[in-house]
């Protein structure tokens, strides 16, 4: 198990449920979302790697009443923006729930490095189509603060039925 | 065969590939795409329904550096705000060439009515998903004007080599 990497991989995916939280607060259903990039530099004449959280975006489907303004379709135009460029192959974009089969297909377009995300969507989650909808060269993980990023969720429709 | 149906699409289509010439003339890979709504109104005192375009667009993912700004993707959006809802249970999606997952999975979501395209694109149509893609309940017509919509796109990429 590469521990540095899992708490790499958890202190960003607290970040994403922080956006989760925003969306919660505005009504919408809680689904977060950040992308990193490794961004190359030098430091006192030396080459180094930094990585850098360059879109944070949230589930705005009932704001901008469009069903497609998903958590990870608004960070992947900010990144793009952000990068200048069509491709995220240095990135990594974490999201509190699974990805359905659209930003799964996104992602893929944008040919993102990595894709973390907490718990699983065993309505609408893109792992149940085949061929996979990602890129051949992402790498997916799955599970990371799974019961928090559930529990963001399950906590909303919650307080909705009790309203 | 429904000549009638048939009329309209090719009509509608003949749309789309204006649509598409105008992204050629921007050098962006000429795909065009328009939605058509069925609106529901009096005249002299009758019901009646009139089909109106709420939507026009092109791919713009030269212009905006992002692989994800399909034509359909903005005619999704554009058409969700000109209803002020989230469905388009009542629209045709008119696009020259077979939907990518994403832009099938994006209609999925907004439970659009009828999708109609030109020609197949054999290396990201959505129809190599399974399942489906689309919502249940959405007719999917392909292949209207499909040698016109094709040779749209091999048109651009032979003046391509040969500039």
């Amino acid at each position: 198990m590469d521990l540095e990497q899992l708490k790499i991989d958890v202190d960003y995916m607290v970040q994403a449920l922080k956006e989760a939280q925003t969306a919660a607060d505005e009504d919408e259903i809680p689904i977060g979302c950040i992308i990193v990039a490794e961004e190359g530099g030098k430091k006192r004449g030396k080459s180094s790697v930094s990585k850098n959280i360059i879109a944070r975006a949230h589930n705005l489907t009932e704001m901008l009443k469009d069903p497609t303004a998903h958590a990870e379709m608004q960070a992947i135009t900010a990144a793009t923006a952000h990068i200048g460029g069509k491709y995220l192959g240095q990135c990594t974009l974490y999201v509190t729930v699974e990805p359905c089969p659209m930003c799964a297909a996104a992602l893929n377009w944008v040919q993102v490095k990595r894709v973390v995300y907490g718990c699983k969507d065993p309505k609408r989650g893109s792992s149940m189509f085949s061929p996979s909808l990602y890129h051949p060269k992402t790498e997916v993980v799955g599970g990371v603060l799974e019961k928090e990023c559930a529990a963001m969720i399950s906590d909303f429709f919650k307080k909705k039925r009790v309203k």
